[in-house]
């Protein structure tokens, strides 16, 4: 979230002056988001005295667009009384997520404080595990049922609407609360002039769902594939238990974004903004990474010294290090890469392995020999004062061939470990990571000296 | 997307029985994503054969759902005046894509067929540069005037909205065509029991929009910030020109992210689905860049063979080269993603630059420090027999010093380089490439024989 401090001092003076009127005009002023980001600077305490002068529904609105660490943080210091009514005016999905991240001796003095009904749906919720659907849903919809009139649904709709996100697609359930159809705002603005329509006869009844217990990112593919605006949730038996909307799948998709650009660049997960987070922050999150990276590297000194003697004797092999070390690295993320998207975006599924397979053993090695082709021509025009007697021709053949297997194993590597990492239940994402890289490395100076004392020794 | 060919048979016998209501009935069946998947691995003439037989709207949004390549081989082969027709039932953002890729002479014979009205249009949006909130906006939205009431504004929206997308936003504008407010359907739903009230009275007036001209990922950050169904598009005098709506921010933020993760790891664009795309098309896309990679990589060669007397005189130094090399590569990509992700979140802007300096000068001093703690305590257990005669404690001194460096460099450049391709006009993800690592590299091999130079040699 940007800030803009500007506006500060008068935020201060309102709350000094106790000036409820103002606080009140502010709050209403502008786009929540844009509130937010006047209010950045504020403590938690003097945000929450703002607000509190909010009508409820405009507070909780403003509050939804707090980072989540501000939001505790608010919630953990304000009035409990207050800050439960709050609550109670939160989107359901967003008050599960405060609310597991807020001390647990606060969540049990604010739970008494809510109605029945929002505590029950709380509960509900708070038992989806991350990264589910059921996790991501809000249980805020309008129900409508098959034998209403457009006449009788619209009055449905204001009366259900007035804590509710979206009006926007309306679902159809039977008495068991299944879910049979759906009829968007759309429908029903274009048959007004037929009031006494039936729902039963508007209703699409081939309805997308998830499942609750599904992956999150199955919601995400689905509403980006068919442009939804939201996506119902149902249990195993069609049930209906909510919708995610598709501001949260763009979140997510950010999210995500984030955190595969972080894995790939083995950044650990961070909660705060980069200016806003503090120094040592950032730094147990980069160090941490950085030096398990390099003590892992670590064993391409122990491969080397294994062949030290190799290395003394063809004293040239040294400066094709690097060269052949990055082929591996390069080969393998560009595999890694490919079959990580190809898996995100439903291109590739796990019963594609073979093919898979096959096709980067092929790329491995079409690849290879032309990795290898600029290899030979290098190090056949290697200068006679660094050859130092080594055999000219031998020591092409050897950069050649290094070159061409470690690119063919970089590329199957890379290529079949987010299959892997997916079938075991992992992030695929996670084969892009440089931990592979560096395995990769490592096998790679092995590959290296092998075939140089097979050819050189 | 993916393809589900098990329909294909009767979808092919349609054809041949030219099975005029079968076919129609296929088209309105399902969603028109799900019509695309069935109809995927037929030419594009029986695509044609099919889709003509549908209502126009429904042909329309079908057709919308088909990858780029294949709308424009519909286009390119089907009747010249049956296209022209379905040209005009697109979304205006989607045909000027399409006509942007088709063949020049189909255009030519296509323009003169549409009604003026659509032609204009056409020309109009053509002329945003690619990338541009412009070249991303429909001009299909809901004009209404602030003195309508809301009975009015309904007839109004029953008017326009036959090709209209979205009905959720709703636009209010002057006889300037100047964009002065917004109401949305959510409110006219409310309000439908005071059918008289004014849309002024409803309208919302401080709106937030993005100009024609700036860059696309400016309406994908608004829209994802304020949870927005679609941001209105205007000039430079507030005119109203389009709107650009979640769907296609949607797309977009997918697009980039894939776009982000192929530039990483070094694979060209490539327009078709990982393993629909032909063999030669891929490897020509991975073989470029990892050949680029391997030459730029070559240049370690000719730095150390520069170095070739050190090498020689203290051989255990070998043995160190792909630790200091990973180091740079590893702190580089670190630091040019977090200010990548950062600028692309909004968190940094080009006026933090010297902050940001600052801050990882000092980051990668604090970073470096505890890398060479480990490097020093590597090489000082190096054992006797590898180290030959080289003296043990300023062997340990070159490596934490050389650690130190390394990461200090590689830790400035990669998070200078993202702001310095955002000044120039490039894109700032340009600095997580790997060409960049391999730079890194080949400075960290110099710095590496220069320090041991001053301290062993």
């Amino acid at each position: 979230m940007p800030t803009n401090p500007i506006y500060l001092p008068e935020l201060r003076e309102m709350i000094a002056e106790n000036n409820v009127e103002e606080m009140y005009e502010f709050c209403k002023a502008l786009h929540p988001a844009q509130t937010v980001e006047f209010m950045d600077g504020l403590e938690p305490v003097e945000i929450w005295a703002i607000l509190r002068h909010a009508e409820k529904p405009v507070a909780a609105e403003i509050f939804s667009y707090f980072d989540e660490d501000i939001q505790v943080r608010i919630v953990e210091s304000a009035p409990r009384d207050e800050i439960a009514d709050l609550i109670e005016h939160l989107p359901s999905d967003d008050r599960v997520d405060i609310l597991q991240s807020t001390d647990k001796d606060v969540v049990a003095e604010l739970m008494p404080l809510m109605e029945a009904e929002d505590r029950s749906d709380i509960q509900r919720l708070s038992a989806f595990a991350d990264g589910t659907c059921g996790a991501e849903m809000t249980t805020d919809f309008v129900r409508l049922r098959a034998n209403m009139t457009i006449t009788e649904a619209l009055q449905e709709i204001g009366r259900q609407t007035e804590e509710i996100e979206t009006v926007y697609y309306l679902y159809v359930v039977n008495e068991a609360d299944h879910l049979v159809g759906l009829v968007s705002a759309k429908q029903l603005l274009h048959n007004l002039s037929r009031p006494h329509t039936l729902i039963r006869d508007l209703m699409k009844r081939d309805l997308i769902t998830v499942r609750a217990d599904e992956d999150r990112e199955v919601a995400a593919r689905e509403v980006a594939k068919f442009d939804f605006l939201a996506i119902p949730v149902v249990d195993a038996n069609r049930h209906m238990l909510g919708i995610i909307t598709h501001d949260d799948i763009m979140d997510m998709v950010q999210d995500e974004a984030t955190e595969d650009a972080y894995r790939m660049a083995a950044i650990g997960p961070m909660e705060e903004s980069y200016l806003n987070a503090p120094f040592w922050t950032i730094w147990k999150s980069r160090v941490m990474w950085l030096s398990l990276l390099f003590a892992a590297e670590l064993a391409t000194f122990t491969v080397m010294a294994h062949f030290d003697a190799e290395l003394s004797t063809v004293k040239v092999l040294a400066l094709f290090i690097p060269l052949v070390i990055s082929t591996g690295g390069n080969s393998g993320s560009q595999a890694a890469t490919l079959i990580t998207r190809a898996l995100a975006l439903g291109e590739v599924r796990m019963r594609d392995v073979l093919r898979v397979l096959r096709h980067e053993l092929l790329m491995g090695l079409a690849l290879g020999v032309s990795l290898g082709a600029i290899g030979f021509l290098r190090a056949f025009l290697t200068p006679d004062h660094i050859l130092s007697g080594t055999n000219r021709s031998l020591l092409s053949v050897t950069i050649c061939l290094t070159a061409s297997l470690i690119c063919l194993f970089g590329t199957v590597v890379g290529a079949m470990l987010p299959l892997g990492f997916k079938r075991l239940g992992f992030d695929p994402g996670m084969a892009s990571s440089p931990f592979v890289a560096t395995f990769v490395d490592v096998v790679g100076i092995f590959i290296f000296f092998t075939v140089a004392r097979i050819f050189l020794i």
